[in-house]
């Protein structure tokens, strides 16, 4: 990145105009992207870590339905290597140990490395943890944060990516969130490594993806949600099972929230009730993810997590021509239930662009009744889309126009958001774009709970 | 069934009157019905038969694409028993001979009995075979006619059967079904046994129905489709696979057809190209249904099988109250793909009483433009739910008022439709109810085809 790109960038920034329609907003801003391709195999952030049969990959995510868990991931390249985790305080690294469980799979010609998963339990909340896998020379050793305890005041702050996938922009979208210092824990809305861009669905650049992530996911949980590329499948190499290397690589605490399947869970976190929706299941009336999520919303104690927040990959409400309307198929059976339990905030993924919606809804639709556009509603969640991870399909750069009344803010460009949860009340939330070798905010607003304070 | 109660059930049909709205007609027919209850297990229609180990349940697909192979399956009870279907002509009935696959599942505590499918290629057309399983005393023979080669003007009468059960109204329908002699195969839309109404779904309500439709489902095929009532999970016993039973017991020849799953799959036969989906599954953008179906209608040849037709549980076009728009999730992602393909009919079931729909589509809708309510288009196909053989859930008599442009012809009665293709231009379908006692026809109309008459 020279000075001249740097200067440009920040006149551009200093300079970028915002057109406006009907209220919403198009930014105009434009940043002169890095090419869309993948870091090569080689490239040092894919870098194995030295030692025999070292484990790499690392990743942690919530173990639990409360935060007193966590999952811990790890791969062995040679042979399956320990099963332990060493865990503790800082005053005793060691104190506890637990054993993963081990799974492989094949993929075509492709074998993995010996996938390890380990639940702790019973952690200290609000408590910083080391943890050691592998042993001698080749062992490692990370750490985490347990959240506070679940409660309506306590305040969090989340991190929220999409579509992320392993290029140089990808590169500094996770530089960029990783020198944010603010988010305790990453809501990533699905599409990881894009491995099945290259031939056959090459799975190695599912391991290279892991090792990219390791610097920030073996240190803070990422809470996934599947997308399109995480179905992997491919009929002419008898590979019809969907979601095979995404399943045994990452694992989630599904069975906790009483689901049958981990494309869909929920967790609660501090004060959030995050609920994880699979855009490519089945979601139809009477299957499980149907009869999973209806009977989840009787779940949701607003008194004890005042907020409801939703990931599911593909978005309801784009303005994009890429992807345009497919999240229909969901929409049409879901948003009641969304509006009905005043659900705060839906992020979701898919479209390589930004967009915030209004709070808008669309449920009164009857067949006959025409009544099928979208309309204000104090009870709808704000919807983010957020694919603009930096994959190798590039940006999205095409919107609908005029902008629709339903759009509020998008632009093109690539970055990720935090939410600062405040109280029960009031969160902050805030889009970073990613400019030529530093993160600027794009987008921001104050977001109030539709529980605690609907008519704001 | 009484004399009086059949005179009263002639009297009604002389004086029954239909009231028309905007062109609908809403049939104010109405049956006394049997009682909505099964029939005891010990009911004579679910009588094991003579012998050790006798085979039971025996039913036949379609077993290839064209038409050329069926399956055989049955079950024995005791032990597996021979593999072996011996098969032939008239004049040399166990000329041939083919091994079958043997499958079993546990269910909760309930395990089933020894599960056969057998393959027979390369049948001739149009020929009457006869077929043998199991051995000595305990030996059946049961025999069925292949179609006709395929080709674009074939005559071949089709049967149409949805959400049976094995109530006393499922008998009658089943027995009105094979007193008619034209139909050659069986078209059938979902909800087979019902065996989940029983608590955890106790699956001998799956072993009683297969003893109870084999004296059809023997001697033609049954071209199935998954409903609800197939997807068969209960967490609290761990059963957590979808349609767990319904695949164990019912196979379809799938892989001939490109799919990567028995719940989706197309085949030929005589001059209908035949698509089942599966309303349960995932069909979203990317989803392995969506992207067979996609590749499927591409494969279409309307000049070899000019006939298109779509079988799905879930109705898209329904004005009954029961179910209402639960189809909408199906509907805004492929419908556009019917009408640009022009197919003639598509058959679902789920609600349980009878509908027939006029040819109109409601694809132009792009979230903001308000047109979302169904227009007529000759490029439509013809809708007909006929979720109305009998089951124990009973009748769905609360229609929708008044009754939508739409909607043609609906009635809530129990019955049964035959669908007559005559060429390539002509079909004749008709629906027929149950009266007390006897069928008769409550609806026909003659099917004009959609590529080659498509302005009539």
């Amino acid at each position: 990145m020279g000075k001249v790109t740097m200067m440009l960038a920040i006149a551009l920034v200093i300079l970028h105009l915002v057109s406006r329609c009907r209220g919403g907003v198009t930014s105009s801003y434009r940043r002169k992207l890095e090419a869309s391709v993948d870091m090569p195999l080689n490239s040092d952030v894919f870098r194995r870590p030295p030692g025999y049969n070292a484990p790499e990959q690392v990743h942690i995510t919530q173990g639990d339905y409360v935060g007193r868990g966590v999952i811990v991931s790890w791969v062995t390249p040679v042979e399956p290597g320990s099963d332990l985790v060493l865990y503790g305080p800082a005053s005793n690294k060691s104190k506890y140990q637990a054993h993963a469980r081990l799974t492989t799979y094949k993929f075509g010609n492709y074998t993995s490395g010996y996938i390890h998963h380990c639940k702790l339990k019973n952690l200290d909340y609000n408590t910083l943890y080391y943890y050691r896998v592998g042993i001698g020379n080749s062992s490692r050793e990370f750490s985490f944060t347990t959240p506070p305890e679940v409660g309506p005041d306590v305040p969090y702050t989340f991190g929220i990516i999409g579509d992320l996938g392993q290029t140089f922009d990808s590169n500094q979208t996770l530089g960029h969130y990783a020198s944010n210092e603010l988010a305790k824990a990453l809501l990533f809305v699905g599409d990881l490594s894009y491995a099945d861009h290259y031939p056959l669905h090459d799975n190695r650049r599912w391991d290279s993806w892991g090792r990219f992530v390791e610097r920030v996911a073996a240190y803070q949980p990422w809470i996934l949600t599947a997308g399109n590329h995480e179905i992997d499948t491919v009929p002419e190499i008898h590979e019809t099972t969907p979601f095979k290397p995404y399943i045994h690589r990452y694992h989630a605490p599904f069975k906790a929230s009483g689901s049958t399947s981990p494309l869909w869970y929920s967790i609660k976190r501090a004060s959030a009730h995050i609920i994880v929706l699979s855009s490519y299941s089945a979601y139809a009336k009477y299957t499980p993810q149907y009869e999973w999520l209806q009977n989840e919303f009787t779940k949701v104690n607003r008194s004890e997590t005042p907020w409801l927040i939703v990931l599911v990959h593909s978005p309801w409400y784009n303005s994009n021509n890429y992807h345009y309307m497919e999240g229909e198929t969901m929409r049409v059976i879901f948003e009641s239930w969304f509006v009905q339990n005043k659900v705060d905030l839906v992020f979701s993924g898919h479209v390589h662009a930004y967009e915030r919606s209004e709070r808008i809804s669309n449920i009164a639709y009857n067949i006959t009744n025409k009544e099928c556009t979208p309309i204000p509603d104090p009870s709808a969640p704000v919807y983010i889309t957020i694919g603009d991870g930096g994959n190798i399909e590039g940006l999205a750069n095409n919107f609908t126009e005029p902008q629709p009344n339903y759009s509020a803010y998008r632009e093109a460009s690539f970055g990720h958001a935090t939410l600062e949860i405040k109280n029960r009340t009031h969160a902050y939330y805030s889009w970073h774009r990613n400019s030529d070798g530093i993160k600027e905010v794009g987008d921001s607003a104050w977001i109030y709970n539709r529980y605690w304070r609907p008519d704001e």
